[in-house]
């Protein structure tokens, strides 16, 4: 999967907005067939969400969140502008 | 950012494979000058690994794991097969 291609194309759109450092997380759900996926995976996804909340306190105005959705397809994003580092 | 046109794709090419499900973890870390990401980094896509593998266990041959690098982007990615659900 060319996950670098698609990054430096976001790299690229965020480059032009401000030149921040940038964290990115991203997780799919993919289902074969008409079951819901895991009941899990919101608290996989929460717990995710918890570790990068440890690491890195930024203000919410510096987060973006978003769930994408469509047939046997799900995705949880998160964009998170970085503080300048000391 | 259209994320579910990348991961429709990359359904598109896991279906060919199989009809399992998947989870499918990405974390993008974009610098925006020379400095090295911050010293956390490892650690935390360590423990983001952690809390996936907390609710998921799968033989190591279902988990697909790779990190790519390019100038001021390094993408780590995780590609997991689900085992079929009860």
């Amino acid at each position: 999967m060319d996950w670098l291609k698609f990054f430096r194309a976001e790299k690229k759109a965020n480059s032009a907005k401000t030149a921040k450092d940038r964290l990115m997380l991203a997780v799919a759900y993919q289902r074969s067939g008409l079951a819901n996926g895991p009941a899990y995976l919101p608290k996989l996804r929460e717990e995710l969400l918890g570790v990068v909340r440890k690491y890195i306190q930024v203000p919410d105005d510096a987060v973006q969140f978003s769930v994408q959705r469509e047939a046997g397809l799900e995705v949880l994003e998160l964009n998170i502008t970085l503080p300048d580092q000391p």
